[in-house]
């Protein structure tokens, strides 16, 4: 690697009048400042961002964390963010946390030492208190799909229970009872939200479902799969199941299809999120629209503010989901097509 | 931001001494060290990446640069990455660069001034010099999905024209040979390789493909659609369809069954990556496989090796696709169902 001694040494100079040319400084005269861009040029010399971000103590880079980029929906977040960095010149650090504790807390802690000074946070191991701590130490921290007490100007999140309950609502509009929910093994406050949502539209219409309707796979399109087959393994006589996410929703479908189960004929399939794949399934998934995009931008646009000291700490930003029909769900036909009359009991 | 001056003054102690015990040197007193750490603690304070990259010249960043991470053959590159970097207790530092030739250059500089040592680059837009002019500089770079003149032991890449001739091949031993090309509007060389490919087999088996059996789109689900039905509505007769990537090829199954055209019984399709998302279609997608997971890891290891100066410059890394049957491919009805009977010319 090439140093700015090296630099010195070819142009005949002292670091600091190579550090005075490279930091645009006038006290240098021509002659000095083109040999010493011409050592540059011809060594391949680059200015150290961590000199330069030492010298100013900021970095033009935005810290993002998140569960997985692999995962659609935390790819469109960190996209959404990208596409506010490149619109003001800054690039982004993206850091995965797999929802493990320590794995939030290190990529959290690597971007404060990058010195990061806006960073979005997708968060859901650590506990408040952790959070909060990390987030009075820098200004510019938002977090995303979570409501972090005292810090709610600088949190961007959605009410998961009240998709869950639309969702839920619109199988029992049309006319299901027995619902199944596929839950996500991922012990965040989102399954837990999304399962209260459905339980609670449930309890409203009569009782309370069985633990037995709840089937857990990883939150993607295998574990939604296996899940599903789960589901199907107890003969439950369910006419329709609200997933925790596309992406199960979206391996359900196939676990049913593979069963000879017809969708939306004979059990209706109802998702979360609304990842671009849910348009290309087949049938195309009716499911809860999670405006991620947006949201990521706001939050991107907050923690820049923040950064800058310009935040309103009364202004709140959660998001209600909507719903997007498609066509995974169909009226119950009258008799369940898997109920076998024996076995009615639950 | 607390910074090294701010733990000094409240420990009653010099810089330098703060400096002495953050570095674990032995020189400081117990006394002092827990005066040191005393403030350290109470005030917050994080040693600076930056700071402490600039002492040792190196830093525990792997540095990646992909496409674009929301699209899933890059987000499971990237986290194939992240699955070594973990091992090693190394932390990703990940930039997208769109196909652009100015982004991927941006992106490179970025990791390079972030003194990352390892450094995994997808680039497609930048030429040869200027790439080679990288490879110079930084030992720890290797290159994903190119093979560069002179760096071939820096190159885990993958022969795009065999893949294409596979998946051309496969269909025409199934009868077929009215086969559509769906391209990617990236104009990067996977997608002429691909072309290439699938353009020489048609050509072993008759003459060359006219350019109407081309249709370009976007390398996503949205792209594959577009062109499918651009294809579909110049009426040429086509019984299969040979696909960039998987996603175009899903996209194109939709578009079929929104024409009421039944895939494989009328019209084949064949895909290329074999992305997660190709065995929960409908019906199940034949493709070739890009064994991009391993091709990362291995990718990888290289560039941490080279950062450590052991790699072997004798070795080479060119992989090959391999075909994978599901459900997207039937041999050819004895008449083209889409075929208009009065419209048989080209």
């Amino acid at each position: 690697m090439i140093t700015i001694r090296d630099v010195a040494r070819a142009a005949g100079v002292s670091v600091a009048t190579v550090s005075r040319v490279l930091n645009q400084s006038n006290v240098v005269s021509q002659e000095t400042r083109e040999a010493v861009m011409r050592a540059v040029d011809s060594m391949g010399y680059r200015p150290n961002a961590n000199a330069q971000a030492l010298a100013s103590q900021v970095s033009d880079t935005i810290g993002v964390v998140v569960m997985d980029v692999s995962d659609p929906f935390f790819g469109a977040l960190v996209k959404a963010v990208d596409t506010v960095a490149q619109r003001l010149n800054k690039h982004v650090l993206i850091n995965n946390s797999y929802h493990q504790a320590e794995k939030e807390r290190h990529a959290i802690e690597v971007l404060i030492r990058q010195r990061c000074n806006a960073l979005i946070v997708h968060a859901k191991a650590l506990c408040d208190a952790e959070l909060a701590d990390f987030m009075a130490q820098i200004p510019g921290m938002v977090l995303v799909n979570r409501l972090l007490p005292g810090y709610a100007h600088r949190c961007v999140f959605l009410d998961n229970v009240s998709g869950a309950l639309m969702a839920t609502r619109m199988l029992q509009q049309q006319g299901h009872q027995r619902i199944g929910y596929l839950n996500s093994v991922h012990g965040i406050e989102d399954a837990e939200q999304r399962r209260t949502g459905w339980r609670q539209a449930l309890k409203e219409q009569g009782k309370a479902p069985p633990e037995s309707w709840v089937a857990n796979g990883e939150p993607d399109l295998q574990g939604g799969e296996a899940a599903m087959v789960e589901l199907l393994s107890r003969n439950l006589h369910l006419t329709a199941v609200f997933a925790y996410n596309d992406s199960m929703a979206a391996g359900a479908l196939t676990a049913l299809k593979d069963n000879g189960i017809a969708v939306p004929q004979q059990v209706s399939v109802i998702g979360f999120d609304d990842i671009p794949i849910s348009r290309y399934t087949d049938p195309q998934l009716t499911t809860v629209r999670y405006p991620v995009v947006s949201m990521a931008k706001i939050a991107t646009e907050l923690a820049i503010k923040g950064a800058a000291g310009e935040l309103d700490p009364q202004a709140e930003h959660g998001f209600m989901p909507t719903l997007v029909r498609r066509h995974s769900v169909a009226p119950r036909q009258s008799v369940a097509p898997v109920t076998n009359p024996s076995d009615l009991a639950m």
